[in-house]
């Protein structure tokens, strides 16, 4: 309880009205059961990330967050592989991030054309017809990619200013090839951008390679940190659209020609950045950087492999050709006869694991497992296995 | 450091790229220095906010979760004094709550009024004009605030579909009085959206008594919650509009008719909301809940009557007239001759206290000194009238 100061200085009662009590609930100091996040995300932050989103909080002008910020950006330019200038967490979830792609590079009437191949190509198409684009798309069967001719044809067919690619797609589990992806975009002048909201940290992406002009991503799945600061990188190329616009961007928090000038040499106030959770995204992308995005790599494949022997061996099918899969996230179909949500809810109850339901069109048709981050170690993988292994049993399932 | 599983599952180095190394930086775990954040926000978190944050997550549809939403929202009625079924936090800062209020409601071409007087009524013009609406303005000196006659006259001369009012002005330290805006709008037939942004958990405030249709505050100030997770609540009256409009809303991560779902009822997946952030604000409200509104309010009151007489003391003027000064946020005269940054910089370098230098057209006229929540406490208000006292002097001021 914090003390008022001596009586001398305590006012009168203001003449207003009476205060309801009604929602003035009692509650308790919060208790949560302690999961194990092997869904689509959020999966577990790492203990070092959320050691660091508890430190006491400092100014968003302090020098000494100033200068944390320039960490950031390094590191996270670090973990995308690209030498952006704008490439910076949006202060707010991936959705936030991936619509600030959009936002800043469409302009009314343009077309824009959205590679849709699961429910976030959707909901690509849905942010930017709010945007008043002439949206165009191609469209793939839940679990398969878009080959590089097909992608041709289509930029062809439309002539889009801007295209929409989803790396790594989190309601299928399939990873879109974007090499060479770059190179046709530039030849059809149009910009790339890319959702690798389940790849970056975990699945091998290279932003300056690959010619991606836009990327979004969010902090609780390849980082292991919580939800709430989502990365975010744009090229001189997306820039100078940006620049060159005729009126304002139409959404003032996530506009990049006033939010790049915070993060940016100016440091020019826009909005105040959420202290704690940059804290956290530091930490995130500091262990990144230790580990090293090779050894990263290699062991969320590797981890990935372990899980999807482990599936196979249980007789389940996974949904995606082996070629395309994520490492991060697997889908396996649910057999014949078993009720997906009822093995979701007891692996929740009776062992406190998280993995997703389908989503979209998949709905009832797959679980979705992740391996991300700090939770990509075999002792997790095993885990799940064994407890899969008894829930199948108990709803009746033989391999 | 996490371990891979055994090395027959290793897989060969992918051909890819070579990884770029030069963004690989190596730094040691975060350290910040101890900050007394008296500025005009964020304030510190109390202590046992930051725990809160710091716990382990859960997922975003876990039963657990979906629970403590509930209890976030009721403890946020009461805090706001509101029955709204639309009362949640935004899932970013102040100013994503702030774009929410207008993103909703305001159609393109619709007349909006804004009450200006001071750097944040100038950003509802900003972002209301981004939203295509027919933004006509009303002005007060930097300071000041609007009569009930001078509101109802613009009321009258412009019609508006919808009327922005800041009643706590972090720019100016002026409280606009909101009893009776709320029956003039209804008479207008018009909404009413309020700035709480300083005011919600530190000074009187009755969102349903006073008729305010949309409020929008943030979780640093008032709460003592860190920056991320934003309050915002809408009327039945506001929802219906937003329910009316023709097309989708202009921006999709702040689209309140699909937020509103994923709060409400139905659960719906919308974006993944910021498990650790809602932790945290969650507890803020916790807080708030037992100390209880009339106290809460009578020791913000106190702190800033005890702040305010010591400066007087000091012969410093303070910028707002008493009965419209905010008890959160305090705007003293910088005096003639005085270095305004060179004084924050030295609280803040010699003493580790922050207080905000004037923002727009107050830059190097005031001081702002923010005594919010767990901050608002008789002992740094005696802490910094005494490190003012020192550094004054030593910038060759004299009473």
């Amino acid at each position: 309880m914090v003390a008022s100061p001596p009586a001398r200085f305590s006012v009168p009662a203001v003449t207003q009205p009476r205060i309801n009590e009604a929602n003035r609930k009692s509650v308790g100091p919060l208790s949560m059961p302690p999961r194990l996040l092997l869904g689509p995300g959020p999966s577990n932050a790492h203990p070092a990330v959320l050691q660091a989103l508890s430190l006491r909080q400092v100014g968003h002008l302090d020098p000494a967050f100033l200068a944390m910020m320039t960490e950031v950006q390094e590191l996270l330019r670090y973990a995308w592989q690209t030498d952006n200038r704008i490439t910076i967490p949006v202060s707010g979830t991936g959705s936030a991030a991936m619509e600030a792609t959009i936002a800043n590079v469409i302009e009314p009437g343009e077309v824009m054309l959205v590679g849709s191949m699961g429910y976030f190509g959707n909901r690509l198409e849905d942010m930017a017809d709010r945007y008043r684009a002439d949206v165009r798309t191609i469209k793939k069967p839940w679990g398969e990619v878009f080959s590089l001719e097909e992608l041709r044809s289509a930029l062809e067919e439309h002539r889009p200013k801007v295209m929409a690619l989803v790396h790594a797609e989190t309601s299928t589990g399939a990873c879109q090839p974007l090499e060479g992806v770059g190179d046709l975009c530039r030849e059809y002048n149009c910009l790339l951008i890319a959702d690798t909201v389940t790849s970056l940290g975990g699945v091998p992406l290279f932003v300056d390679e690959w010619g991606i002009d836009l990327a979004y991503s969010c902090s609780q799945k390849g980082l292991s940190c919580p939800p709430g600061a989502s990365p975010f990188t744009m090229s001189d190329r997306a820039f100078e659209k940006l620049s060159q616009r005729p009126g304002k961007v139409p959404n003032w928090y996530l506009d990049m020609s006033l939010v790049g000038k915070y993060w940016g040499a100016e440091r020019t106030y826009h909005h105040t950045a959420p202290i704690n959770m940059n804290y956290a995204i530091r930490e995130a992308l500091r262990l990144i950087a230790e580990e090293g995005l090779e050894n990263r790599w290699q062991r969320h494949q590797a981890n990935a492999e372990l899980l999807w022997e482990g599936l196979e061996d249980l007789g389940l099918v996974l949904h995606v050709q082996k070629q395309y899969r994520l490492p991060t996230l697997t889908t396996v179909r649910v057999p014949a006869g078993v009720d997906a949500k009822a093995v979701t809810s007891q692996l929740l109850n009776d062992y406190n694991i998280e993995i997703g339901n389908g989503l979209g069109e998949l709905g009832g048709k797959v679980w979705r497992i992740g391996l991300m981050g700090f939770n990509s170690r075999p002792e997790n993988v095993i885990l799940l296995l064994a407890a899969l292994d008894r829930v199948l049993a108990a709803a009746g399932y033989r391999k």
